[in-house]
């Protein structure tokens, strides 16, 4: 095995809902990775110490001195420690140097920070700063200045300049779909029908339906078009079974339609997607419909940040990284 | 008792959340009213029948010839007896003609239809169109020409033309609200707080702080703005006892915001508000901020509203209603 090829540290993931852990190189191969469905409102009984244990005990028994960069919610209020946020605008340089060590009864973990906005507006984001580090590091026609989109519950529009993130905002998008699903009027026909026998152009169709719709609203929002999910029920002309296909597609559209629109004026700058695979896809349909097609789809890049950050942070030995690279043993 | 203040007609404002029963004279004074919290989701033990007896029992056994006329969700899929809707443009000679005799095992009842618009895309709305009926007759410069908003769970922008309902749009700003307030993470704050200890004034304030950064979102919409809800939270500025005074201005300044840019370019005709009156106060104070300071408060009209439509349905003795009008007993 070559040298590069050896475990130098171990990454995790650890956001809301599930614990990705990474048994990494120090050029940030990929040499074993685990996921377990303990977000940090999802934890095992015995917790945070349990979790971490199971996830990386096996790597650190036959390594104990391998420095452990915990990323993501583990280190918001309701994690295991609370790490102070790093200003805007944040490169990995910054990050690093807000990495808060914890001692917990388990063994040393290194908490990355998330990144804080003030102005004009507080925002904050936890975790997406390190997928956008390890994207950075693989795609160069980003760095120096790039738009990143990273869709999920909370959906961030990211701007980056010469490597840093500069200024980012926030959608509720996934949020507000789940809420309406689950506990709105809207929801109601799906949650009633049986069963989903839609096929998958069907849903499509009725997902690209409501991003049509959302960007006709233009200026006027999509406020006035919600409640379409329902008369479009209500008359025969959506099926039951697609009304949260076009209920997604209508949220989707407005996030890309209103995030443009305050970009309107500004040339756009490279564009990238970062994050669920099917999710990113969608994005990439709406943003087509709005004109934008050359968005790149990126995957995930979690791992590849941190190991950004642990290098930034001098947790390699000196000199280690001037080596060039192995090929990845994961 | 002069003739115009005997009984002569029974109305029943039949919605989700209430049951309201009137007791009417020919010229629409109101003789009686009772209120039960008697919403069609929420009937007693007994179900219809029982609130229908429990509200109109004494009056009907007084009278049992008087006519009864219900409007209102009592008349939906979900209600007592469907009633199909009326097609757009609507006036209350057409409400009234659709208007359909359920002979339940308690008595007959004329149920109001509620009306659908089926071009450009299709909209619903049940009992707005009687509440509207009623404004009309007492508002005669609302008749030719204006634009009726009645807030709530489901708002409704309603154009009047020559006295007929010819368009709407349907805003879910209460219910988007509501499921904020109860399964979001902008909720958590306020739920969490023991005790509301903000005076009316604070907030006020932070609904006026809402509105303005509504209305600052522009054409982009108020999309990445609800997210300040909870960041506003976390830097400080924003005390966690408002934050849904807040969320409510961002969301209630987003529809006014939204339905004026609609309708960017038309001369916007008297507008006028139906409906909670705390609630048409902020609607007010959403359109004030808009350069709109005109719009007319007016009162619960659902009374009026009946009273109008049993007359369009000849439900009153021929000549009867060319009597002058003598003053309310109610």
């Amino acid at each position: 095995m070559a040298a590069a090829a050896q475990p130098a540290l171990i990454g995790l993931d650890w956001g809301t809902s599930s614990l990705r852990g990474y048994l990494l190189s120090m050029d940030g191969s990929v040499l074993a990775a685990v996921t377990r469905p303990w977000g940090i409102q999802h934890l095992p009984a015995g917790g945070f110490p349990e979790a971490f244990t199971a996830v990386t005990g096996a790597w650190r028994s036959r390594d104990p001195a391998l420095p452990v960069v915990a990323a993501g919610m583990v280190g918001s209020r309701q994690g295991w420690r609370e790490v102070p946020y790093v200003e805007c605008p944040a490169d990995a340089a910054a990050i690093a140097h807000g990495m808060v060590p914890f001692a917990a009864e388990v063994g040393l973990i290194r908490l990355v920070p998330g990144v804080i906005q003030r102005n004009p507006l507080p925002n904050v984001l936890r975790g997406e700063e390190t997928q956008i580090m390890g994207a950075l590091t693989g795609e160069p026609g980003l760095v120096d200045d790039s738009l990143i989109v990273l869709p999920g519950t909370h959906s961030k529009w990211v701007t980056i300049r010469s490597g840093r993130i500069t200024s980012f905002d926030t959608y509720m998008t996934g949020e507000l779909f789940a809420i309406l699903r689950d506990h709105s009027l809207l929801g109601r026909p799906a949650r009633e029908a049986a069963d989903d026998h839609a096929d998958a152009a069907t849903k499509a169709a009725a997902f690209q339906r409501g991003i049509a719709l959302a960007l006709e609203s233009g200026p006027a929002g999509v406020g006035s078009r919600l409640f379409t999910a329902r008369s479009l029920y209500l008359t025969g002309e959506l099926r039951p079974e697609v009304t949260l296909d076009y209920l997604s597609g209508l949220i989707v559209g407005e996030e890309v339609r209103g995030a443009l629109a305050a970009r309107r004026g500004e040339s756009l700058p490279p564009l990238a997607l970062i994050g669920d695979p099917g999710l990113c896809v969608k994005y990439h349909q709406a943003l087509t419909a709005c004109g934008v097609a050359d968005a790149r789809l990126l995957g995930d890049s979690a791992a590849a940040g941190i190991q950004q950050i642990a290098l930034a942070a001098g947790l390699f030995p000196a000199g280690a990284c001037d080596r060039p690279a192995a090929s990845g043993g994961g």
